[in-house]
């Protein structure tokens, strides 16, 4: 059975993402898109044969629209992921699930009372291959009980439109998901040390940050958000344990040696870092639509848990304070105690 | 529009190769499916839907095969490839294109004949990541003209119905097609030099081998085959250029410091190496099948010559002696000077 | 000119130091040994032919005392170095230079009055060929002004006498010296953030530690420091500029392919890490001595610099607050502003 | 006690000797200099207080030399160690021993008849880190049987000086007998391949060069020289065994990143490659005279077997054959069976 999807929003991650469905990943079709930009909505359609909806209510409420992915401007996500779930219709939304708190535990709320898992949050590097053997390793006990990790996560530059505030909101929120999934553990607080800026940025824009978290076992992580490092996109992740350490693999590359230098390149841009990463996220969703089973990926209590850190974390950096997150209890329905 | 795939042969690589072509490669459908043992025909067909036939001629000329797939023992290569450009539909052929020199000739003088490119020969290293950035560095001049290519070829173990002659016509003829493409040079002489063999092995086996080849341009190409190296499965290569040296990256993999080593895994098996060639690969067979271009991948004309090369080290391995290849000289069609 | 060492102090560290100034440095010869465990100073003695002083003071006056090394117990460096000062004889004394910052300014101002520098802190780590390549590069402007530093330093484990503040007096005193040579800058303050302890300690123990410092020019450094990583001795330094990243390297271990894994060994303690950078260490020391030049290495500024920080870091993990260091400006003798 | 050596030849390498032995090496001294350039000499034993002799034979002679040190033209080479036997002192022969196998057995006859080993030839890799770890591991059976080694000796340049037989006799003679004493075992064969030459070379020289060997238990080696590979000099070698692989390190180097490459250093010659080596066969050597032990570094018959095969190596290229070296069986005296 092919999982035939409706896309709402069709500016560049959408249209990568429709992409994906339909040369990609298989068992999927795009039959339906839409975008405040009916424009952009009707290329993107045209070019995979979908229909143009004027809205995401309608879209969602379409016959030939098995689920729905949700790629639009985040303030948006929120009201289209309750249409969803309404609409008794599995929902993939990219991050974030919501911008506030309130909006996340609507969702939450709304998902729990229907019953059954429907939301997924688009959080890949759970999807990534080194990120999912470190957690192999981890869960095999092999480096013991987890007490640190160390984390970089370098971009070589960003457009003016970047605010200081994404660098925990749209940066570190990457990091907040992963660690909490790889460690099974929840992040209470958050601080935030600002190192001196670089001078390679744009004036407005505190960068390099170092973020701070601890978790409720008590194991501290440090995160370098630098998002002007000027030489690749670099991503590293290292975490100590009681027996040893377990580090993720930069790349394979091919090695030159030339002019007195062995080299090797670092990539450019996430795009390719995390390519697989979105195939692989994408072909388990589909799968677990086509299915029938309950998403299995990022829950909205992990967009919940993403949206109440990350707000924290540019919180703690305005105030200089260490922030606590004041997350609500996990409910039963999300594997919680409670 | 969807290529509709008959595949003929549905031992284990062939059953691979429908699943890849149904669950992981987007725009094909496997319709058809043949084997000499008609009952794995029917089960490998029922799983995606495909019809069984008697025998390739009749999936060849099925009208819902666009295009063929042989996966079935090598001495039936030929025959199929050639009722498959009788046929005048594309058709994708696992190495050996044909086991014998005059058998691939034909094949070579029928394409010829037809006047457009048909057939491919499944020599999966051209769309390996590593393999590809290599060839990139080599073209750009940056490593200088080439001089040597260092390689090894490392299986950790080998079923007892592997013989002495595989080592060059099964393991090696890998590198001999791939590294003919990376240097744009034909391979005209080889030599094999006997170490002693590994205790480790089945009796009748000699291994390991190392292969020497000389190019065309005076190119010296060192090769290690060695099937029971038990450690895992591990393919190394270094190209040597007046300028520099380029080498092919070991997979990227999880580093893990404990117990007083700093360790990281090396593959069990093949298939984890080079599922994303294969991928690729056939994606872009299918792209251009179904876009209805010449095929792009390895020729007829690299079957002969991997046919050929292979031959001839078996030769040099019997004989104790260097044999030059007597190869053909490369027609007009297939890219030659003649 | 050979010179005439004599030893203050007949531990372990002051009997390797002997070694090495008998076997490894050439120009040197230890000819008086003291030790308030007289046995031991004369098992010491006895082994290179040198005599045995009852007390610090008598074997600084001995006329065939060229220079004075001082390995005795931390609490009384301070006072033998004064004593060498007041002889005007060079001295060079294992960290730290004294325990508290006002003995350490006691130094600082009997050898401004000298007016010669006499005193060198035994900070091996400057010697070590990987931070003095590290500091090249970071000083020929190729990575950008330095931004952030990461370090980690992890031994396998301690003994029991091994105590919580002693991670930051001993352990980390030698990043905190070898960061303010590296970066040509001045720690300002410290933070102390407190993992979860591994399990795997003596029960007083707070063992990891991550400790953060600030510099006066904005620079952020963390260092990890973990004295029971169990897998080996690991000193890991990585500095963040504005166009690029430098980092220590792994000392250089063979590489063993077998089982599925591919290893390199971890040392198993700092022993071999740093026996080069002692070398080097006593050899320039020993070579300056001869040639009557003043002390190029780590000053008694220096000394005094990593002992108020170092006390900082122990106040700061106590109140669990930011502390300032308090240091007073350097003085023009030591190539301060002022 | 303190070894007084004697130093024959005051070129580059005798200089470099002189000074190690006199700034790095404790317990030695360099008493007397000779080289058939007076001047020279003289230079070279003013500046360490030596006396400067005639010939070598009249330092050989000298009461205040306890050991003799050959550092001058090959060919002069057989002449002083004769004349070291015969006045029954130690002496350390820089390789080779002697320039034909003739004059080496000559010498090997001589050290017999005098029934205690007195002469080491100056192969210094056999000090180095890596292959002295190298050989531990191969002899601890980690790896199994070894079966191959892949060598590759790689210098960025050479003078015009530099002749196409040196690429066996003074290049590959490194190998040659490093791999003689990592594998416990006898080189029996050479054969040489001529990839084309690299066009950055003088115009009389074949470069690079693939040297095969055989040993007498049937282990293959590789080794490519290759002395204008232009980008630094670099030494690889990788063993090959029945459950494994171990191979040599490159040099610790700090790892930098910008400008889109991971980048560490490639030493731009051999001098830095092999310095601790060369001290530590100095240290060795010295602590071995001082003790009057016999030599315990590579021996006499070390350096006959070089000479022969090193010798074959240049017949096998020229013939373009396959050489056995003829090799006699090693005397009982040098831990043979006879």
């Amino acid at each position: 059975m092919t999982v035939r999807v409706g896309v709402i929003g069709a500016g560049w991650i959408g249209r990568e993402h429709i992409r994906r469905l339909t040369e990609t990943v298989t068992g999927a079709r795009v039959t339906a898109v839409s975008d405040i930009d009916v424009a952009r909505a009707e290329e993107a359609a045209a070019r995979v044969g979908a229909r143009v909806f004027a809205n995401g209510a309608g879209l969602i409420a379409a016959d030939d629209v098995d689920a729905v992915l949700v790629t639009s401007w985040g303030p948006t996500h929120a009201g289209h992921v309750l249409d969803a779930i309404a609409a008794g219709k599995p929902v993939f939304c990219e991050k974030p699930l919501a911008t506030t708190a309130e909006d996340c535990l609507r969702i939450v709320e709304a998902e729990t009372a229907h019953g059954v898992r429907l939301v997924q949050v688009g959080f890949m590097r759970r999807y990534d291959a080194g990120y999912r053997r470190m957690k192999q390793i981890v869960d095999s006990g092999r480096i013991g009980e987890p007490l640190m990790v160390h984390c970089a996560h370098r971009n070589p530059t960003v457009p003016e439109s970047y605010r200081t505030d994404m660098a925990a909101l749209d940066s570190a929120v990457h990091e907040i998901d992963v660690l909490r999934w790889l460690l099974d553990d929840e992040i209470v607080s958050a601080q935030v040390v600002l190192p001196r800026s670089t001078s390679k940025r744009h004036p407005h824009l505190k960068d390099p940050q170092i973020m701070l978290f601890e978790t409720a076992k008590g194991i501290r992580i440090d995160l370098e958000v630098f998002v002007n490092c000027r030489y690749g996109y670099d991503i590293q992740c290292e975490t100590v344990g009681e027996e040893g350490v377990v580090r993720l693999p930069d790349p394979a590359a091919v090695g030159v040696r030339t002019a007195g230098q062995h080299s090797t390149e670092v990539l450019a841009d996430w795009v390719g870092r995390f390519a697989d990463a979105f195939d692989t996220e994408f072909r388990e969703w589909i799968a677990d639509v086509a299915a029938g089973n309950e998403a299995t990926g990022p829950s909205a209590w992990d967009g919940y848990a993403a949206t109440v850190i990350s707000n924290a974390t540019v919180e703690a950096r305005k105030s200089g304070r260490i922030m606590t997150t004041g997350m609500k209890p996990r409910p039963a329905f999300y594997g919680g105690g409670a």
